[in-house]
């Protein structure tokens, strides 16, 4: 069993997971096999771990072909969802059980790479399949915090090339989002505002880093864009919850995240990219201070070097002029 | 010129630097090219950027042969020293010019790739340098701290194989260091104890993630390791600033990070790395609660996927494991 195990100097949480050095290891960079056999093509069913969801075609069983999405368990888990947490101590360190989940939605039946290019309806299910697994997982008052990301390429960590995702459920929240968390709050409590809507503000009024509006969501680079061509969508109405968005509102994300990851495939020939959906922990109410969002680094360059272990970023391509490009690349 | 950029939510600064954009970009992994021409070569002096410092044979030159260690400014600066701060907002988003220092320490005049592989002498002289350059820097007061750090191997950040070093001075405290800093001053509030002087007792009883000890370090694999292999190198003596370490110290050092970084490329074949100083602001007094270290990650894998972005950490090597496996690995 993995645990989670806590820095005692900044409070940050490890998932230190053995199981999952079954997984190849490689010391040269991973090049992805365009020959080695898809194990998430529709009728290979078999050969994956039993799924846990999936948009089925009326009629179609559970574990056979006729899918558009399908979500199954992670084959190599960092986190699993027998035994209890026990959290206990190991003299000065805080450790626990690698509680939660760890699932992969595969995003289409057959070995399509780029989420943006398949059928809008099928991006739309992808949507769906992460907000039905949230609402599932977040019964169990075990886990506290999800993680939706993507890894596409490679060099943004994927092992596969077809299609997918993945979630990973947490039984604490990550540092990363606390910190989100807490700054958002003192934000509110100095100025009565949710921050987010006031980047929106400016953003709307300066347009210099936008990359597409629609009527529900903004696309921009954020002024302090740690990556070349790092693009947030951020939701124009205030949720704190990826889980609880509306319908509505899903189908019309479904069609900005196509046109924005389509705008960077476009105009830097399909970049290894990793994306990231921001949202509250689940034992948190509605907050009026914090906002879901997506975040997307495109992974341009080698250049991430010490930024990986230090937290401080140097970012070569300044995000006004990011935002122009992708403001001027085609989107279908 | 460069600018440094708040994030409003975190309060992260990132550096804007469209300068390096001249540095080459690459959308593929960047592989150093052996039969390039090396610039850092003892002889090639007149095709770098003046010498800012030099540990030089007796009767040498400046910017000419004779030398063991040579600092320089990086060719494309992330900041450089001249002008004003201008610390100034941009509706609710602060920033200032990109005021600081980039510098290269050069740590030998051959063309070996290795700090590991130098004559002790040489690796002294390379700490001495990092020393040397801190304590005249941080004399200009707009300047409040240094991020000492190594790139080796294309997959690190290295653009060039030569081994070398650099530093980035900063007019702000980078968020990881300032995060170290209040979780230490948080624990020494509690327990009127050094955090890092409780770490040393404990992995000193267990001594199970210990890699070596010396009469004046400790190198062990942290607790809560993010890493394969990531391994930190501790001081028994109590000091915040690196730059303050005195001679003795510092020689045992050199040796210590001869030995751990030659455990690191035996046991895995040579796998690129970073390691990074840490160490307390330059304005600050001695700190009781913080301590200087150096940690070092090997890049051991492709698998550093939404860690990337997301500031969160699955490690498939257990640090007990990793410990066991370089102690063992032999250090000559």
């Amino acid at each position: 069993m993995s645990e989670l195990r806590k820095d005692p100097i900044v409070g940050r949480w490890v998932i230190i997971a053995p199981e999952r050095m079954a997984r190849p290891l490689n010391l040269s960079e991973p090049e992805l096999d365009p020959h080695a056999p898809d194990p998430f093509l529709e009728g290979r069913e078999e050969i994956t771990t039993p799924e846990i969801y999936a948009a089925r075609n009326p009629g179609s069983r559970p574990n056979g072909p006729g899918w558009k999405v399908r979500v199954i368990s992670n084959k190599f888990p960092a986190l699993g969802v027998d035994g209890d947490l026990e959290n206990r101590g190991e003299g000065m360190y805080d450790m626990m059980h690698g509680i939660g989940a760890h699932e992969v939605i595969v995003e289409c039946p057959h070995g399509e790479a780029n989420l943006s290019q398949l059928p809008l309806e099928n991006v739309r299910e992808v949507l769906h399949a992460y907000q039905a697994r949230l609402n599932d997982l977040k019964r169990d008052t075990r886990l506290v915090h999800a993680l939706v990301f993507k890894n596409k390429g490679a060099r943004a960590g994927a092992s596969l090339s077809h299609a997918h995702s993945q979630l990973i459920v947490t039984p604490i929240v990550p540092i990363t989002i606390q910190e989100e968390l807490d700054g958002a709050a003192e934000y509110f409590r100095f100025r009565g505002r949710c921050i987010f809507s006031d980047m929106i503000e400016q953003e709307r009024t300066t347009r210099k880093r936008v990359v597409l509006e629609t009527s529900q969501f903004i696309v921009f680079c954020p002024f302090a864009s740690r990556f070349p061509f790092e693009t947030w969508i951020v939701p124009k109405t205030h949720r704190s919850h990826f889980e609880k968005v509306p319908r509505g509102e899903i189908e019309e994300l479904g069609e900005v995240l196509k046109r924005t990851l389509r705008k960077l495939e476009r105009g830097l020939n399909d970049p290894p990219y990793n994306y990231i959906i921001h949202s509250a922990p689940f034992n948190t109410p509605d907050l009026p201070h914090y906002r879901w969002h997506i975040e997307i680094f495109p992974r341009m360059s080698g250049v991430a070097g010490f930024e990986w272990g230090s937290g401080f970023y140097i970012n070569a391509v300044p995000p006004e002029e990011a935002a122009e490009f992708l403001r001027e690349t085609r989107d279908d």
